[in-house]
C-alpha cells in the first residue's frame, strides 16, 4: 500500500514530516510518496537510514504557506503539494493522502479532487471528545455550521460507521445532543431530526444532555458543527487551564515527576485530538487524513497509521453501504452507484 | 425591606429554608415573609432564636411538589406558596421573592404574576460561568432555546446591566459566541446579529470562540439558550468528573486536608452556580430570585442577600433604561412606559 504525504504540510515541514514518514514506512510496512520540492525533501531524507523502506519523492515546486486563504491559494497554485498528493489517490497511484495543514488546504483538496460520497456535501469532522468517555464520539465538530435534519442524520451514519469500524462497537448507540431527554426538547433542528432518527434503522436512543458527553450513555452524539466547534475549542482550553492551575497547586507539594505525570494524564484526557494525532476526513470519497498543523514526527507517523487503517477497513465503502441502508429505510433517494 | 420566601421550595424545605431565612434576616437586616403551611413552618421557627428579627408567616396550605409539571400544577393550585409569595411582590407587600425550586415553578410564577419587562418575552438565565474567568458572564443559559437576533441583543443588554451593576465593570465588553472571530463566521443567527450588535451602542468587540470563555476577553458572552444550556451542563459534569479523577490520583500522595482543599477549590471553580447560590431571574418585571433545589440554609441565606442587592441596585429599572437606550440607537420601538 502506498500513501501520499504532503511533505510541506504543517509547522515543522519538511523536516518532521520526512522523519515521521520514514518511521511509518518501517513501522506499518507502507510505501511512501513524499510530495514537494525535491531540493527541500532530499536533504532531510539523507539524514536518516532509509534502507529497507520504499520512499519516493514526487517533485513539485509549489506548496501552501500559513496565512494564505487555502481555497484561494489552491486556485493560484495548481501544482501545490497537497493537491498533487491528493491527485495520486484519485489516479489510483496511492491508497490514501496525509496532510498536516493548513487544514483548509487538506479539506479543499479532498473536496476538489476526490469529492464527497454522494448525498453528503461537505466533510464531517468528529471523533472521541474526552478521555473520560473513550467510547463516545461527537459529530460534527466544525465542518458544517448550519445544518438540516437530514445532515444531522448523515453525521449519525458516519458516526455509526466510525464507532463500528474504529472502536469495534457492534451496534453503536446514537443520540441527539439537546437540552432535555424528551422528544419535544431542543431547538427546531433537533426537534425535527428526532422522528427522522427514530425511523432510520440506527440504534437511536433519543436526546442526551450536556453532562452525557461524559457519561458514556451514547456512543455517537450528534450536534451541528456550530455547537461542536464551540465545545471542542472550549474543552481543549479548559483542559489546558485546569492543568496549569493544578501544576501551580501541586508543584510545592509533590515531586516533579508526580506532578508532570498527573498533569500530563489530564492534558491527554482533555485534549484527545492532540493525543490521537490526526484522522480521516469523513464523507470524502477516498481516504484523506489530516494531522494538526503543529504535528511533530510522532504525530505524522500516527496519522499515516490511521490512513493505513482507514484503507484496510474500507471506511469509504462501509459508509456508502450504511448510507444506502438508512436512506432505504426512510424511502429517501439512494445515491449509491 | 421585606423579602417573601417560598418556605416550601427546594429539597430541604421547610427546615433549611426557615433556618437560612432567619440568618439572612439577621445578617442583611431584612424583614422576612415565610409563605407556606403555618403548621409546618412554626415548629421550625420554634427551634431557633428569632429575637430581634422580623419574620412573619403568610399561611397557605398549597405548595408544589417535586415531579409535578410546574406550569400545570400552578393552574390547579392557585394558592401555591410560590404563587402567593410572588403576589406579595406584585401587590407591593414585599420587595422581592425567593424560591428554591422547582425552578419551573419560580419561573412560571414570576412570568404569570410579575410578567417580563416590555419587549422581552421570557426570563434570561445567565451569570458567571467559570471561576477562571470571574469577570465573564454568559447569557442565555437555557431560558430561550431558538433565538432571533433581536433576542440575542436583549441578552446582551441584560448582560451589560448585570456586569455593570453586579460586577462593577464600567463599560462591559460584549461578544457573540461563534466559530471564528471574523464578522462572516457563525451560524445564521450569529451572522445576522453581528451588524445589529455593531449599531446598538453597547461595547461590542465582535465574535469570540470557545476558548475565549476562559480567556476573559469579553465580559458578556452571548449565545442562545440551546448552546448555553448544553455548555453549562457539560462544564458542571466535567468539573465533577475531573474532581473525582483527581481525588483518586492524589489520595495516596497527599494528606487528606490538602486533597480536599485542592479538589474543593476546583469544584467551586467549575461549578460556579452551585458556589454562588441563586440569583435573579433577569428580565422579569420585579425581583424574583431562584436558588438551586438542593440548597441548604447557607445557599438560601446567600440568595436572599442577592435579592436584597437586586432591589438596592434597582436592576429592573437599570435594565429598562438600558433597553430604551439601545432600541433608540437602532430606531427600534421603545417599549418603556
Amino acid at each position: 500500500m502506498k500513501i501520499a504525504i504532503d511533505a510541506m504540510g504543517g509547522d515543522y515541514a519538511p523536516g518532521e514530516v520526512v522523519k515521521g514518514s520514514i518511521v511509518a514506512a518501517r513501522e506499518y510496512g507502507v510505501d511512501i510518496a513524499l510530495v514537494g520540492p525535491r531540493q527541500k525533501i532530499e536533504p532531510e531524507l539523507a539524514r536518516y537510514d532509509c534502507s529497507g523502506v520504499n520512499i519516493e519523492v514526487v517533485h513539485t515546486d509549489q506548496y501552501l504557506v500559513e496565512g494564505e486563504h487555502p481555497a484561494y491559494a489552491l486556485r493560484q497554485k495548481r501544482q501545490a503539494s497537497i493537491l498533487v498528493a491528493t491527485k495520486l489517490v484519485r489516479d489510483g497511484k496511492a491508497a490514501a493522502v496525509v496532510g498536516a495543514g493548513p487544514t483548509g488546504g487538506v479539506v479543499a483538496s479532498a473536496l476538489g479532487v476526490l469529492g464527497t460520497v454522494e448525498g453528503i456535501s461537505r466533510p464531517v469532522v468528529g471523533g472521541a471528545f474526552l478521555g473520560f468517555a473513550p467510547n463516545t464520539i461527537m459529530m460534527d465538530l466544525g465542518g458544517n455550521i448550519d445544518c438540516r435534519p437530514d445532515q444531522l442524520l448523515d453525521f449519525a451514519i458516519v458516526g455509526t460507521v466510525f464507532a463500528r469500524k474504529m472502536l469495534n462497537i457492534d451496534n453503536p448507540s446514537v443520540a441527539l445532543l439537546s437540552v432535555g431527554a424528551e422528544e419535544g426538547k431542543g431547538n427546531e433542528v433537533v426537534r425535527e431530526s428526532y422522528p427522522l432518527f427514530q425511523k432510520c434503522g440506527l440504534n437511536f436512543i433519543g436526546n442526551v444532555e450536556g453532562y452525557d458527553i461524559l457519561s458514556g450513555r451514547a456512543n455517537v452524539i450528534i450536534c451541528d458543527g456550530f455547537v461542536g466547534n464551540i465545545m471542542v475549542k472550549f474543552v481543549e482550553a479548559l483542559g489546558k487551564t485546569i492543568c496549569r492551575w493544578l501544576e501551580e497547586r501541586l508543584k510545592d507539594k509533590l515531586p516533579e515527576n508526580d506532578v508532570s505525570e498527573i498533569v500530563g494524564s489530564l492534558l491527554r484526557i482533555t485534549n484527545v485530538a492532540d493525543a490521537a494525532g490526526g484522522g480521516p476526513l469523513w464523507a470524502v470519497n477516498g481516504v484523506s487524513c489530516v494531522a494538526h498543523g503543529r504535528s511533530r514526527a510522532n504525530e505524522i507517523t500516527k496519522t499515516i497509521g490511521q490512513a493505513k487503517l482507514a484503507v484496510e477497513l474500507d471506511l469509504v465503502g462501509a459508509l456508502k453501504a450504511e448510507l444506502a441502508t438508512a436512506r432505504n429505510k426512510l424511502n429517501m433517494p439512494t445515491y449509491q452507484s
